[in-house]
C-alpha cells in the first residue's frame, strides 16, 4: 500500500522538480553591445519571475507533500486529480515567461492576469485533490486535523483570486499579494497541521 | 528483489515525468504585434496537443504503475522491453509538436496519421510488456485477474487503430476517440482490476 | 546502510532518465516547403542516432543498475568515480546531435570518430567504477560472481574501441558493430551474472 | 518520519539532477565553414564551464546526501532553507552559460565575478541550512561530529569568497581556486564525518 501512493509521489515529485528546474531556461543572457552589469540588470524581470514562480511551485510542492503524509490509498480518482493538479504545474513555465517578456511592455496587464489565472486554476485543482481525498476516505486525518486542513488549503483560491482581481488594477499590487501568499504558505499554520499529524502517531 | 523492480520503477518513472515536462517546451508565445488575448487565442493547436499528449502520457504511466505492482522479479526481457516501451514514451514530444504545427496547413492529416502511428506502436510495445510479464512468470497475478488485465489493456492497440484509421477520414474525429480513450482508460475498468489485486493481498 | 547508495542510485536515475529524455529535443521539424512524409524521411540520420543513443544510455543505465545491486556501502571514491560515469553520460546529448548534423556532408567521418570517442570514454569510466568497488571491497559478489562481472563489463571498452578503430574506416560499420554491442549487452551473459546473484540470496 | 525526509530528498535530488544534466543543453554545435576539429576546440571554453558546473553541482549534491543522512526529522523551518538552497542550484545554468559566452571577450571578467558571486551564495544557502537543523535540532548528530561537520562546511563560503575577490584579479586564478575547492570536497575530510557516523550507528 506505501509503495502504491510511494509512486505517485515518485511521479509527482519528477513533474514538480522538473517543472522548477526548466524555469531556468528562459532566462535570457544580457543583449549584446551593453555593458555586463546594465544587461544583467536589464534582465531584471525575468529573475523576479523566474525566483517568484520557483518558490511558488516549490510551495505547492510542500504541500502536495503534506498531503500525501496523510494518504494512505489510491483510487482511479486520486489519480486522475493528481493528473490534472501536475498538468496546472507542467503549465507554470509558460505563463511566467509570457510574463517576462511583457514587462516594460502594454502587454504587462494581460499576461499578468493570465498569470494569475493559471495559479488561480492550479490551486482549485489543488482543492478538488483535497475533496476528493476526503469525500472517498483515501486520507487518514482525523476529525479536527481533516477540517483544519481542509480550511487551511481553502485559503489558497481566495488568495490567488485577490491576486486575480489585483492585477486587473495594478500589476506591482498582485506580485506584492503573490509574495505574501508565498511567505503565509511557506512559513505559517500548515507546519502546525503537520506537527499535530506527526505527535499523533 | 522489491528494490530490483524498484529501481526499474524509478527510471522509467523518471522518464515519464520528464516526457510530460518537455512538452511545456514547445508552447511558443503568441507572435509580437497583435492583442495578447488574440494571439493566445491562435496559439490553440499548441494548447490542445499539450493537454491531450500530457494526459496520454500521464494514462501510459498509470497503467505501467499498475502493472508494476504486480511484478514481482526482473529479468533481461522485462528490462528489453520496458526500454523499448520507455522509447516510445520519450518519442511522444516529437509527433506531438509536428502535430502542433501542422494545425492550419495542408499537412494537418499527414501529421495526425504520424501522430497516431505513434500511439499505436507506443499501444503494442506495452503488449509487449504485458506479454512478457506473463509469458516468463514475473507478474504475481492469478488465473482470473491476470486474463482480466490482458484483455483491458488489448483495448489499447484496438482503440489507437482506430484513431489511425480515422485520421485517414477526419483529424476531429480521430482527436475525438483519442479523448474518448483518456477517459476510458483513466476512469473506467483497470481500478476495479487493481482494486481486485488490492483486497486479494 | 541501504539508504545510503539508494541515493546515489536516485540521483543517477535521474541523471539517466533526463539525459535519455532530452535526446528528443535534438529531433529537428521537417523543413517547410516538401511534402510531409519526404521531410520525415530526410530526418532519418536524426532519428537513427536518437533510437542508438536511447539504447546505450538505457543499456549504461541497466549495468549501472546491476553493479548497484551487488554494492552495500559507499565511500569517497564510489561517489567520485559514480560522478565522473555520470559527467560521461549527460555529455552523450553532445556527440548524437553532432553526429546527426553531419551525415550527408564530408565531416562525418569526423563526427562518428568524436561520438565513438565518448562512448569509449564512458565504457572506462564505467570500469574504473567497478575496479573502485572490488578494490575497496564496496560490493558483496563472491570470487567465482565478481570475477565473471569484471570479464563481462571488460567486454565494453574493447568492444567500443573496436568501433572507435572502424569509425576511421566505414561509418556504416562503425554503427554496426554499436547495435552489435547494443544487443550483446541487451541480451546476453549479464542476466546470467544477476540470476546467479539472485539465487545465492 | 524517514518516508517524510525521504521525500524532500527526492525532490532535491531531481533538481540537483536535472539543473546538472541541462547543462549540455548550452553546448553548442562547433560553427559551420571551418573543419570539424577546429571547431570543437575553438568550443572549449563551453566544455570547461560545463565540466566544472557539472563536478560543483556533484559535489553540492553530495554534501547535501551527506547532511541528510543525519536528518531525522524535518520542519517548516528546514523546507524553507532547503527551497532557498535549491534556488541557487536551479539558478547555476544561467551564469555557467554567462561564463561561456564571456570568454575571449572583455566582458570575460565580469562574468567571472557573477559566477563566483553565485557559488558564494549558494554556500552561504547551504551554510544556513546547516545553521537550521543544528539550531532546531532536525539532525542526530553528536557534539564532536555536528562541530566537525559545521567546520567542515564553513570552509565552502570561505574558499568562495576566495575565489569571488581572485575573479577580480585574474580569472584563471579564480578557476583553478574552483577546481581546487572541487578536489578538496570530493575527495578528503568529508568522508572522515560520514564514516564516523557510520561506525557509530
Amino acid at each position: 500500500m506505501a509503495s502504491e501512493t510511494g509512486r505517485i509521489e515518485a511521479y509527482s515529485d519528477g513533474v514538480f522538480s522538473i517543472a522548477a528546474t526548466l524555469l531556468v531556461l528562459e532566462l535570457k543572457p544580457p543583449a549584446a553591445g551593453q555593458p555586463f552589469w546594465q544587461g544583467i540588470l536589464h534582465q531584471w524581470p525575468g529573475y523576479v519571475s523566474f525566483v517568484l514562480s520557483f518558490l511558488l511551485i516549490g510551495i505547492i510542492w510542500i504541500n502536495h507533500h503534506r498531503l500525501f503524509s496523510h494518504i494512505h490509498r489510491s483510487d482511479e480518482f486520486l489519480l486522475s486529480t493528481n493528473l490534472l493538479l501536475l498538468l496546472g504545474v507542467v503549465w507554470l513555465p509558460y505563463p511566467t515567461s509570457l510574463m517576462a517578456q511583457a514587462v516594460g511592455t502594454p502587454q504587462l496587464r494581460d499576461a499578468a492576469i493570465f498569470y494569475n489565472a493559471s495559479y488561480l486554476a492550479l490551486s482549485l485543482f489543488f482543492n478538488l485533490l483535497l475533496f476528493v481525498c476526503l469525500r472517498r476516505r483515501l486520507a487518514d486525518c482525523g476529525g479536527g486535523g481533516a477540517r483544519a486542513i481542509s480550511k487551511y488549503y481553502m485559503a489558497g483560491p481566495l488568495m490567488c483570486a485577490m491576486c486575480l482581481l489585483a492585477s486587473f488594477w495594478s500589476v506591482a499590487l498582485s506580485l506584492t499579494i503573490n509574495l505574501v501568499v508565498a511567505l503565509y504558505f511557506l512559513l505559517s499554520p500548515g507546519a502546525t497541521a503537520m506537527k499535530f499529524t506527526a505527535s499523533a502517531r
